[in-house]
């Protein structure tokens, strides 16, 4: 058998018998997804997924970079050189070769989702291995034809109740408006992440400006033009169900200039003469800004601050983004979020949901600011952590501090569809083993545990996220 | 049932046992309270507390937080604003506001003592909640009025053997004096926490000067005049027992300036020309005097470093210091004790105890130090680590490098009267299911750890504190 | 009995019993290894070590570093001052102070090693004490005047397959070429650690520059010459068998110089009229040369960043390095590694083996950076963290993302020849206990459970350092 019933429960029979009995509660509750990369079009197009090498491991980083990380090239994984030049193209021998390295996988995240789907889809029992690799491909690319594996099908048997995608302003949202068009009433909703018209070393960002302008009507080469056209595009993706923003920076600094300050700096980003600080400066005063429309608006405001993107530079110029090569970087919340803070942080109406790549932020600063402000919120563990042992480390180092009522439930944050339901279930699994913990050392009752698991599965995501 | 006789003891019951034994050995041993921030007027007048709202909530910024977290204004919970408007003044109204929150300390150290409070002070057997407030209320209220819940009888109830107040330079220990001349043998002593005119940055730093000069008969207009006058109070203080001073800096840094260097800078600071460079130095100058005049007299020091105080600037303003707001910040001990450690870190007889809110600098900093220097020990974990995970991360990080003798067993460093016990129950529980399980993975005998157990419940903070 | 065969095994016995069948499959498995600083002398001459004082605590800065940190003073220890004053010179007196301190190393791991050598090689069953201190001395000294007890005859008791020890390119390697002479067969390599004429700031750099130039034949006041002095010396290495190169630098800094900006800065370094950032970018662009020429030559590439050494300034200046006074920094690699991994992270053929004392970097940097790059592998748990709960952190913190192939199983790093069995006994435990949790909560089957733990016990170091 591919998966057990017990997995991630504690192994102490006392306290794997409460984890069962929170487990059982929670885990046929639907899905919140409300923070994830999937593709709109596959919700308006309803087309089935190509075969298993481009369903599996083209797209996914995760997976590719650990293949790569042992020496297997880019290239013989069909991963597309941005030059065109040919790699791979037989999805049969992409897959042998993910096959082959299965192994790399032991006591990854990615080994687990990977089972769950395999087991829960697909039917398999045996582990993936060189040997089997075929049979998988087989029953697999025979699978992806049949209607049951539809991505419409696949929403509603995941027993999704919603699904946020991530857009850029720029973004036209013809598929979420094509899915509002076919009457299929699955919910998939939009959220707004402006890095390309807010991040002026981003790729093409004075094109992306003008772009900006012309989308919305606002003249875009002057602040508030400028500032008018985020209110513009924010009430547009609204209409498509948008109740977030999201921001990826490489750190948390925010700042509050003054009217003129921030003109001035507006024009010397907009124009092209901006310093590399300019830039932070400008990221950093446009979180603020961002923050004060969600007072207006009422739209919750994430923040995914710290990785270092792109830090291959080889694989960079070749391949272009999302290499597998962003690395996280040492983050500081307490003085870098005081800005927007001393303006925000008591707003009753203001959700600000804090993310983090450095663990050490969690204790140290993240659940102390949570545990204060009643503006912020901390998301789950994200990204390398949203993992069985970096979930674990995420209760143990925040709960004491900033409770459970701080935080926001989990965020599955993936471009990868069919792990979708393996994620929430390795989450609701961890936090229930988690509680059992609590309540076999006597820290927490079992009726009270009951709560806490529904609240951490389905209700804190659903209310902080308004969804 | 309130608090289970087994709490924070392992699951497994091989180790569950060892746990139960060696904590059956200390659980009723005296409590040595070297550090903390009870009123010593409670001790020396000996009159009621007031009331269960005024008791536990209105002081207590470990709660009131926690609900203004998650939108209760601190109107509403009767803290008092600056300028005198009122806020909520039934103490009844405040309670029933705390009880129907309290969910929000599910999983939380606030949570583990109240329950303690609770079930062994009032003997209550029912969760807290908004359906039994009333109940709690009327209880509470009733037992306070009653000779038992009177500061001196709790004081003896609660077996405390030596408690340690903190007190300002500036303050006159009027109430030390009263406790002496009463007549009554409870052991309370005050400990000298020279903030206010060590702190550039302190509130009224230049008067708080002007007046430590008058108390002392010492000119503090000249950097002489001023560290002699430390030298006079250190010894008042040192009538009234104490035996420690305490430092709570912004950051670890210490300097060791010539004396004219020191003498100039100390003319900016106290002529108020100083920079915040100038105030950082000082500070760190100043650990490192304080260091040589414990080295004369034989007083433990004390640093307390990395809170960023006052992180509201909006509720700063409006209600003052401690609402909750002062944030950890990341701490460098490595470099910035150096010029301090170079002068006294091997001195024989000068015991410097490190605490930290930067979890981080356990293993890599912290223990090698402490492991190394005859002068330093390790104080317990601090603040928002003083709960069960941190109490375990701080002996997984530190023991292996420093042992348990570079240790000072626990410091309940609190405000709250009621929950000292609580709060000496959880650490002598919590390490004996550190000690039981290195027991049972056979990484210690068992009596040895009777012996450790012992040592850090009782001797180690007597004998470091010289209580 | 001193040592427990369960030792460092789950307590809960399903997980326990996993963690038994995969120890005994590795348990007896040959020694290899690959980094440590045991002295070829031993191997070369072959003599009996002199007493039980001078095997166990003179040279062993962890034993003595503890009792120093407890008043003990380092010449009541028989550590030699550097300017020859006497310090206690009787072995039996010394072997007595280190028994009446044996508590101090409870729940260390240097308590383990010993109480797993005094059983395994001396037969103790009782623990070291002031009581038994003369029994203990007596018996091990008659110990080592026995030829079981020589160096070569312990090495094949310890079945050590392999081990390299590390040298100066300075040193002349005359007791390695004095193994080879004798015929003995055991396989003792050295490994080419050149931080004596690669750090401007080491003792004596400018005449260990010249004495390089001597040794080789290259002009050493030449940027080339000093370059083809390393390859001249690297070749003369591996001819006494050295696979791998170390470097310990302050930071993990690496640099990429124009050539004539190089050159220019040798000039600086090597006339001596460097500034610090100067000499911290000679040894930043030293990586960077170091990991070409491990490039051409196949050596692999070792780098032990973030000591702050000789931290204790009058014990150093009373008795030179090595005094128990290295303390740990926090330590940046996303930036520092940038511009060396920038022209080899890609290279199939080059292999980089990070190690860290700055924990925080396990999940954050050191497990994404080993997860993405070809080159990059990660070392094991290094110097304060090779113990059980830094191990088990050590593969908590970075399997989730850069899996168990990505490391590159254990290494001593010991002088303390007696240890090296029982350290190699504790990685092997703590791994089984760390993948039978992963068996029991069905994250990892068994049969790939045995498959990893043989390799981490053996097999990824001999292929990493290919030994």
């Amino acid at each position: 058998m591919l998966i057990h019933p017990d997995r991630l429960f504690p192994v102490e029979p006392a306290a794997r018998d409460v984890a069962r009995r929170l487990y059982e509660q929670v885990r046929d509750l639907p899905i919140i997804s409300p923070h994830g990369h999937t593709d709109p079009r596959w919700f308006a197009k309803d087309e089935p997924f190509p075969d298993p090498a481009t369903l599996f491991v083209i797209p996914d980083h995760y997976i590719f970079r650990m293949l790569y990380s042992q020496g297997v090239r880019l290239e013989e994984l069909g991963i597309p050189a941005k030059d065109g030049s040919p790699g791979e193209r037989d999805p049969r021998a992409i897959w042998r070769r993910f096959a082959s390295h299965y192994h790399l996988f032991r006591g990854t995240p990615t080994r687990l989702w990977l089972d769950h789907t395999f087991s829960t889809l697909f039917g398999f029992t045996e582990r993936l291995s060189a040997a089997n690799a075929d049979a998988y491909y087989d029953r697999i690319d025979a699978a992806l034809r049949t209607p049951e594996f539809r991505p419409r099908a696949l929403f509603e048997r995941f027993r999704i109740e919603a699904i946020a995608t991530t857009e850029s302003p720029l973004d036209p949202l013809a598929h979420h408006e094509a899915i509002r068009q076919s009457g299929w009433k699955g919910r998939v909703v939009t959220a707004y992440r402006p890095d390309p018209v807010v991040d002026p070393e981003f790729e093409g960002f004075r094109q992306n400006l003008a772009r900006f302008g012309e989308i919305t009507g606002h003249d875009t080469s002057t602040w508030s033009g400028y500032l008018d056209a985020h209110r513009t595009r924010r009430a547009f993706f609204r209409r498509y169900g948008a109740t977030s923003t999201d921001h990826g920076h490489p750190t948390a600094r925010t700042a509050d200039l003054s009217q003129a300050d921030a003109e001035a700096l507006f024009r010397r980003v907009s124009t092209g003469d901006a310093t590399p600080e300019d830039a932070e400066m400008f990221r950093a005063q446009m979180l603020t800004e961002m923050a004060a429309m969600s007072v207006e608006d009422g739209m919750v405001m994430q923040l995914h601050p710290g990785s270092f993107r792109n830090h291959n530079d080889a694989l960079y110029r070749r391949f272009g983004r999302d290499m597998g090569a962003d690395i996280p970087l040492q983050t500081d919340y307490v003085r870098a979020l005081k800005p927007l803070l001393d303006r925000f942080g008591n707003e009753p109406n203001f959700t600000f949901i804090l993310f983090t790549l450095d663990e050490t932020s969690y204790s140290r600063e993240l659940a102390p600011l949570a545990g204060h402000y009643p503006a912020l919120k901390l998301g789950p563990a994200w990204w390398f952590f949203d993992a069985p042992e970096g979930m674990r480390r995420f209760r143990e180092l925040t709960t004491e501090t900033a409770g459970f009522y701080n935080t926001v439930g989990f965020n599955d944050d993936t471009r990868a569809y069919l792990s979708i339901p393996a994620r929430h279930d390795v989450a609701r699994r961890v936090d229930c083993a988690y509680l059992a913990n609590l309540v076999t050392t006597h820290r927490l009752d079992e009726d009270e545990a009951h709560e806490v698991a529904y609240d951490l599965a389905y209700r804190l995501a659903k209310e902080a996220y308004k969804l």
